[in-house]
């Protein structure tokens, strides 16, 4: 129910905090807003979700002011192994009954304040009464900061590649006729857990038609000899960085006469837009690699979302690989490559690996076949 | 990732949505806007969290209007075995580039927008910039709702109390002198899902000085021989519906010599705070109840926190239990009772439980003996 801790070294910490002033300067706000969530644990290491009772980093962009950490007294020690003197940082703690937000807002100048993109409206409309009536979102701020993965980032989320593909490689164990979706899935979360991650975030099963529905989650539909089933997978590190990987598998040879086709034009695609990742090049274009092939293959109406999103401390953060992000990708980006086919009441099909930009290109982060696997 | 089914029936349903709209009336908003969350399981039964992508429903309190329900498209499978038709909800989907704020907001009159309370500040902001301007938490609202539990409600919340007794019977087996806190958690938590929880929520074992902070979580020290040890524990039941109770063990006859004492007169705090409990009775008498006992005790000191917390499909939602809160008890409100005595630096002590006002009085959904266990 608290705040619970991770590692992360002082000097970036302090490195992260002093970009986010810079940025949030450049933006013209007097403060950042940050309630627990990816946007804290990126800043300071520490983990958890914001509950009724407000803790937040309020960072003041004039640099006369020191940034403050209010906390309930209670949940202090979750986040007393911090280095806060180091840091420069100012504890404020309180008990039930004073008004956190006023105190969070305590000494800071006139201006907009920039508020944490998960801040529920429960803290947010309470700083508003408090007296900071100019509010606007912090994401464009933190993705500015967060996009571009260092280089501990990017081997964590190397890390958790390998965790989730070492999954993949034993699903073809548990993916067999007669058993439902659900079951699959446990043991599937089992398998995530015990191959490193802290937690199996979402389990997708979507066999037969319910592949056709790309957020179908599971059911307790029998897997029938001749599926194609859908597995998308994942979860976060202890690290909070997290894994995200499909791949498609066919119970059998498929009873659909149209999954061989499809699906070969479903993986060329993938590879496509793969191809397409390197530094300069937009968000949209990589999309666009992707649908090309689709479309050439008369299935541009069967793709019915975004070709990625990016993938950090959150599952879904910046940038999104969607038609209209002329965004153009920088080396440390990370996101997801996972363009599918859908064919409603049928079957349906995906392939998804996380990749990160390179200097001179892409690398994959999911390394698992991408072939049709039939079990 | 998406929005996952639990069962509330039409009447229910209907029930709900009506009284949702008297109220919103009664307190001059145009509409209430609830994302995935607690409230939106409350209202159709449906769990989930809120992501990037918005999912709403909007409730207008002018009866000419219908409720809506906005849902990315490739959402909308997860929803569609709700009976919108029967409940009067329009559907409106929509697809990545749309704007989904402007579309959850459309023919809707002039009036403040109610936001449930967990509502991320990504679309509170969204909302206002698309013409709500004038914003404010629907948390008043719904409480007055969530806040009295019906038949059903209290049958789950029943169940969640039985369900976590079964595991503070069991937390002899595990908690030992050489073992972790880390490693006596792992069994709890396992134990948690075996006795038919959805999920372990919270697993807080807090041995020696680690138990003198409230909201301490769990940590690698190792537990050793006289330790008193803090258990607090719980999580949701498939429904929804939590459970958290505390209990307090040592391991053997307590080091420290001041326990046996003030334990005594915990226990006696925790009674009669149960025993204040009626319809009528306002929260913050609850709590003095429990205060005076620890106060005559010369523990007044010691007991740092509100003697409890309402709860149903929140951990923590009202009523509070809580100094200056003079609302009065209503029969089918539902707590925890849970005062503590906190040692800095070498013991504390805890005895939670859920209790449910009734029309004669109270009802306790922990039953787990009360005394401190010496194992």
């Amino acid at each position: 129910m608290g705040v619970s801790a991770a590692v992360l070294d002082v000097t970036t910490m302090r490195d992260r905090l002093g970009r986010l002033r810079d940025r949030a300067a450049e933006a013209g706000v007097a403060a950042v807003v940050i309630t627990p969530g990816s946007d804290l644990r990126y800043l300071l290491g520490v983990g958890g979700s914001s509950f009724e009772r407000l803790t937040a980093l309020v960072v003041p962009t004039d640099r006369a002011l020191a940034p403050v950490l209010v906390s309930p007294a209670l949940e202090f020690a979750g986040l007393g192994h911090l280095p806060l003197d180091d840091l420069g940082v100012e504890v404020r703690t309180w008990v039930d009954g004073e008004d956190a937000h006023a105190l969070a807002l305590a000494g800071l100048g006139a201006g907009p304040l920039a508020v944490s993109d998960m801040t529920p409206a429960l803290h947010l409309l309470q700083l508003r009464d408090a007296g900071a009536a100019e509010q606007r979102l912090a994401g464009p701020i933190l993705r500015e900061l967060r996009m571009r993965k260092d280089v501990v980032e990017l081997s964590q989320l190397r890390a958790a590649g390998a965790a989730i593909d070492r999954v993949h490689a034993r699903v073809a164990q548990w993916l067999r006729p007669g058993r439902t979706e659900a079951q699959v899935a446990a043991d599937i979360a089992a398998a995530i857990v015990e191959e490193g991650h802290a937690a199996a975030d979402f389990v997708i099963v979507g066999s037969g038609p319910n592949g056709a529905s790309p957020h179908h989650s599971v059911s307790d539909r029998v897997i029938e000899r001749g599926d194609v089933v859908v597995v998308d997978i994942g979860g976060p590190l202890p690290s909070g960085y997290n894994s995200d990987s499909t791949r498609t598998y066919a119970v059998g040879s498929p009873h659909e006469p149209d999954v061989a086709g499809a699906y070969a034009a479903l993986q060329a695609a993938q590879q496509a837009a793969v191809d397409a990742v390197r530094p300069g090049v937009t968000c949209e274009s990589v999309d666009a690699a992707a649908r090309s092939v689709l479309a050439d293959a008369e299935l541009a109406d069967r793709f019915i979302h975004r070709t990625g999103h990016g993938i950090g401390l959150d599952v879904h953060e910046e940038p999104y690989i969607v038609t209209g992000n002329d965004l153009p990708l920088e080396a440390g980006m990370t996101f997801s490559i996972e363009p599918g086919v859908y064919v409603r009441g049928r079957w349906g099909a995906r392939i998804e690996d996380i990749v990160a930009v390179t200097p001179e290109g892409v690398e994959r982060f999911n390394t698992r076949p991408h072939d049709l696997a039939i079990l």
